[in-house]
């Protein structure tokens, strides 16, 4: 048995069988034009042997490597791990597998992680762009004819495939809620301008305030990226001002549970003393104690649909470019109710 | 501008511009041997066209793809999102890609998508491997001389590289942290010996135990497998039987974040009226309320070290096999205390 890397070629296979390269060649690709006891040698030995079928020549025979590249932010935000998760799955049921790039909202690291993972060749390439980003950070992978789709976060000026949520929409939704349960006081958590699903879901907070004629008040808008910490941090900001909210919409998921944990520090309790609405509906708002009200966003279906928009894109460059806007639910659970007084 | 993939050659470069194929070649290597101005000249026309260096050509020259494979059973757990990200982390400083492969624990999923991701002819692969796997399923890995560093969990009888932590040592600190308190009924959640860091935590759990001349009740072990949901199943078990345990040892800290969900079901709170201790001290450990005593498994240094280990696997395949075992360490925040009564 060799005991390097790459070093049984078909070659090496013809030799040992005394047969000709061509067909191995045929026999390992189950061709019917090899004799059925031949075909299966061939296989047994390729097998013994440890020859693996090589996707660097093939790719270069067919100009397809079955790769996707995937560049994201961060994958330890249960947000972008269950989207990356079901890309992978998408991914798999095509024949494809996922060359994986993170960039931690660093425009700089999104610059040399989506230039290394062209370098690849990668088929497509699903992009989560990097807060702050514009539209001329992903020229040279539109000049180099890398097909993309972007997900979730989109830059304004690229002609590109988009598979999203209407996040707008979203908060609307959690905005009335509230409203409805009689709060008149309501801060908003982690806004930031930097991302679009920043900028929508806050543009949905500032237009159910106006529609409902109640002011918009920048003391209880708390302005970080969406994390636990800054939930944390937010909702005791908010707390401290004179006249302080009753309730509070949250960028994200991460951020309401930061809150949570921040109304506990106060002695306060979510869905009692304060109501709390989250959004994205990760996995864990369910399994919290209480059991957290917010904005599902079907991550599942949006890293699905992604993958197969991006697969489509492969197969048809020329196409017109697709946009997808799944439509949110509010998910009632536990951490809202009327004010308190 | 070219708009399908692939289409811009060194040649169609080289015609453009009057010059050799070689001299594009060398001025986009940034070769001295390329006076300056034709070298910038080649370049800025290269990347206006939008060339891409072929890396699937340059892995047959060089017989090396520069990807490290991954496999693992499922990122949106954040034990293994955050190994995931330190392992891309390395490898990006070392000009390495991740392709990545998932198998939610099924055998049949781990198969397939082990051979998919060979086919890639990765450099290397780290693998954390599926329960209940056997030696056999990585055959076709090793005969075909991939280097393979295994990951948190460990297959006996594989003489392969191995990072992971000292598993049983991590509970062995965690139960004698509860007996100092003075808690004598002790019960484990999330038991589970279809892992070896399932074996090895439960282990400790036992031996400490034993060494205390304390009892080991099966009434007061439940066996599952670690995830949120099953912790919060879990506490209510065991505090269903007739002498309920005053605490409580996980096998990961998503089984503890269930439990004290579950515990707040029930009225009642950790570090208050029932001690719990976590293992893995993810992100999320020191962010709830209360924050969780928990062991610390340093994720981030075991993804980095497996990264390190593979590459210098790849440098030299024939070198000695190693195994780091990272030595656990008790974190002790607030869910643990003296028993009440």
């Amino acid at each position: 048995m060799p005991n390097g890397r790459g070093r049984v070629t078909l070659q090496i296979i013809a030799d040992h069988l005394s047969v000709s390269t061509a067909t191995v060649s045929l026999a390992l690709r189950g061709s019917p034009l090899v004799a059925e006891a031949t075909r299966l040698r061939v296989q047994q030995i390729a097998r013994e042997m440890g020859y693996s079928y090589n996707r660097s020549a093939a790719s270069l025979r067919t100009d397809r490597t079955n790769i996707l590249g995937v560049g994201f932010h961060d994958i330890t935000n249960p947000y972008f791990a269950e989207l990356l998760a079901a890309i992978e799955e998408t991914a798999t049921a095509h024949g494809r597998s996922i060359l994986l790039g993170t960039y931690a909202e660093s425009l700089e690291r999104q610059d040399r992680v989506l230039s290394t993972l062209k370098e690849y060749r990668p088929d497509g390439m699903i992009i989560c762009a990097a807060g702050g980003s514009t539209p001329e950070a992903f020229d040279h992978l539109i000049a180099a004819g890398v097909p993309l789709v972007q997900l979730s976060r989109e830059i304004i000026g690229l002609d590109l495939d988009f598979v999203g949520s209407d996040d707008r929409q979203g908060t609307v939704l959690a905005v009335e809620h509230l409203i409805a349960l009689g709060h008149r006081r309501i801060a908003f958590l982690s806004e930031s301008q930097s991302i679009s699903t920043g900028r929508n879901r806050y543009a949905g907070y500032c237009g159910t305030l106006a529609r409902h004629d109640m002011p918009l008040d920048p003391a209880i808008v708390y302005s970080a990226y969406g994390t636990r910490e800054n939930g944390l941090k937010g909702i005791q900001a908010v707390l401290d001002v004179d006249d302080p909210p009753t309730a509070a919409v949250c960028f994200n998921d991460l951020t309401a549970f930061g809150a949570m944990m921040g109304l506990r520090h106060r002695g306060l309790e979510a869905g009692v003393d304060f109501s709390l609405i989250g959004c994205d509906d990760v996995q864990e708002a369910a399994q919290w104690y209480p059991a957290l009200t917010t904005i599902k966003n079907f991550q599942a279906e949006m890293g699905h649909k992604s993958a197969e928009f991006l697969i489509k894109r492969i197969a048809e460059p020329d196409a017109p470019t697709r946009r997808l806007l799944l439509t949110p639910e509010l998910v009632l659970r536990a951490t809202t109710a009327p004010p308190r007084r």
